[in-house]
């Protein structure tokens, strides 16, 4: 039973790494992906979803970069685990970014498990899942993939990039690797370098998987086990920093589990233990243990000024990108002064850019959830950014263009 | 060569666990400790060591209630480390808990592993380790045990009671359980329950211990095997929790292990990682992994106010007690919130309380680093406690009342 399980979802995994429910761009062997490793990825794939329709003049393209765990399913149901898009609430039609007006890419990064090419592809030289073979990579190489996938698609320029947490890493990268192409930027609950308490974390979760024996030096493919007790530790304890002590005393307190008293055991006594164990089981259904590895990674190597001599302000020199950077007051793991940083940067390299904190207990997942704040911010910001640019209200049809003219009068 | 390892260390760890390198009070069949959890615990002992001499009235007694990897080696080298004691630069002669004023007495908790009995002792009923058959313990069930710890000694009343983090929680727990016997108190770094987001971290830890294959359900003396990856994990997230972002930046920041550029691997490439990696692996050396499981445990089940009909100020009604509550503006495990709402129950129950914030980057942890301010605050409180209760300057030979007067002149 145990075996039929795991072989069922070896199957699931590795049809979706292979051939994903989504669109998929294959990059051949003569068209490699250049690594800050030093190697080059080829042939490799990436898998992504878009929403809504590109104008004619290619000017209404938004990049949606998703965090850690994330994907390109944005805003349409998820293929294993049948939930609504990860950001729904702020992509789709009239929603702040709107796809009546806008065309949204959303790529599955390279390095994670959802089609684009990652530990859990096969390895073209040798047939079987990389695993650890997979080079490390970084967050600068997913998004150097991502303007591949654009060039491939001729889109030349992005109207907007947005993501939160490691998405907005990838926005903050986009502005400095490729200035000319991206008009707007949303850099959501994120910072330009991943502090050493982060580093931290991160580093406890690798070795909860890697102490499982079933992880198996990273061959757990090859073993027919999976390292699910050690991914679900990594979950649990990544899952509190995402929250704010006050969202868990809210949602929580000290709230016993379908009873009024401890059953002095260990048994999940409290309801925030049996939240957790159930956050860590799932999670390890639809994602690979080795991705997981990787992906905290390249979070843990990311330091945008170390490539600019020490000195943020220089990622952002005389940039034409207009920023709008949000940060949560309750968000511990990406603070406000992480935020404020990046703000401070792009001021002194001349950029334009507006900052909002959001006072809010939801912590650092807020910029997923329901926050009509975040909503109003990327929506008021995008529509100033969409007259500078203008692109029309309505989409490609071209129709809403008078309309447009009509509500201005 | 493994194997041989694993048989010194349990030899180590029984030898400990029984014939521990400190005093030790047996309690017999017919002196059981009543637990919370509606057992009693019977025959048991608690290891102890003392500090100092008793005076004459016994009226100089302080008692060091030691956190949740401490133990009773306050100011002494610890046998199986070889390392200074917990606590040297607080107690000693001279130090703040000045041992040639008081007599100082500090036992390891009941659930323990360093001689009082907890789940690496031997179940008198079996001849085995207890493991998981040892009761689920409380603080009130340690606190309890300390009780009969100084009716065995002969000590009635405390001159204070002093401990940080879980040994907080004992201390106010004695000034609850035992307003009588406690002339002044010291709960530092503590709460009067533990939070929603703490009993979170906790949980992640104990499902890293029994994850780990080898903690064989609790059985691992048995079997032979030691949980070591597991509680090493356990170890390493705790500990990020006893730091604060800001003494991370300060001692690490994002600078590389012995070299200048990333690997590009797994290893430990930031020196923050080599550090956690080096905190997990020397703890398991010295700490039983079910003791872990339990005095976690024991941590998310205090919530004082719940005793008193959910209203904390009950717990401290008319106390007799003088208090004096510390906290550190850089620990989020135990931030001053916790102890404003202590000081604030203290209040509304009519106690004479001061309370102390002080501004410190270390984190939790501040409370066993060399804080200045911290030993200044004790030594005052101490030293006008030890007035109002007739406690002379200098030990129990009493040639120090003489230097104490002149002093004053």
């Amino acid at each position: 039973m145990a075996d039929t399980q795991i072989t069922e979802e070896r199957d699931l995994r590795e049809r979706e790494a292979e051939k994903p429910h989504s669109l998929v761009a294959r990059f051949a062997a003569n068209e490699p992906l250049k690594l800050d490793a030093g190697v080059e990825l080829a042939p490799f794939q990436i898998a992504y979803q878009t929403y809504g329709t590109l104008n004619a003049a290619r000017s209404n393209a938004v990049l949606v970069c998703h965090a850690l765990t994330g994907d390109q399913h944005v805003a349409n149901n998820h293929p294993l685990t049948g939930k609504p898009g990860w950001w729904e609430t702020m992509v789709g039609p009239g929603k702040p970014i709107d796809t009546e007006r806008y065309f949204v890419i959303s790529p599955n990064v390279v390095g994670a498990c959802m089609g684009t090419t990652g530990p859990a592809s096969l390895d073209p030289k040798t047939g079987q899942v990389y695993g650890l073979d997979f080079p490390v990579i970084t967050i600068r190489d997913m998004v150097r993939a991502q303007a591949m996938l654009l060039d491939r698609l001729g889109i030349e320029t992005l109207f907007s990039v947005a993501g939160g947490s490691m998405g907005g890493m990838q926005v903050l990268q986009w502005a400095a690797s490729y200035p000319e192409r991206v008009f707007s930027a949303l850099p959501i609950a994120t910072a330009a370098r991943h502090s050493a308490q982060n580093i931290a974390f991160h580093e406890v979760g690798r070795q909860a998987v890697m102490a499982d024996p079933e992880w198996k030096g990273g061959r757990y493919f090859a073993a027919g086990t999976r390292p699910h007790r050690g991914l679900a530790v990594a979950r649990m304890g990544a899952h509190i920093t995402y929250l704010s002590d006050a969202a868990l005393h809210r949602k929580f307190g000290r709230k016993f589990q379908d009873r009024e008293n401890p059953t002095f055991s260990f048994d999940a006594d409290f309801e925030v233990e049996s939240y957790l164990r159930h956050q860590g089981s799932t999670f390890v259904e639809r994602f690979d243990a080795n991705s997981y590895l990787y992906l905290t990674r390249a979070m843990d190597y990311f330091d945008l000024a170390a490539d600019y001599g020490g000195v943020l302000a220089n990622a952002f020199r005389d940039t034409p990108t207009r920023f709008c950077v949000v940060s949560f007051t309750s968000d511990w793991l990406f603070p406000t002064s992480e935020s404020r940083a990046t703000v401070h940067a792009l001021n002194a390299g001349g950029a334009r850019v507006s900052f909002a904190e959001i006072v809010t207990d939801k912590g650092h997942d807020a910029f997923l959830l329901d926050e009509p704040e975040l909503f109003a911010i990327v929506r008021g910001f995008l529509d100033s950014a969409a007259q500078a640019r203008g692109v029309a209200r309505g989409n490609a049809r071209g129709t809403a263009r008078g309309l447009d003219a009509a509500a201005k009068r």
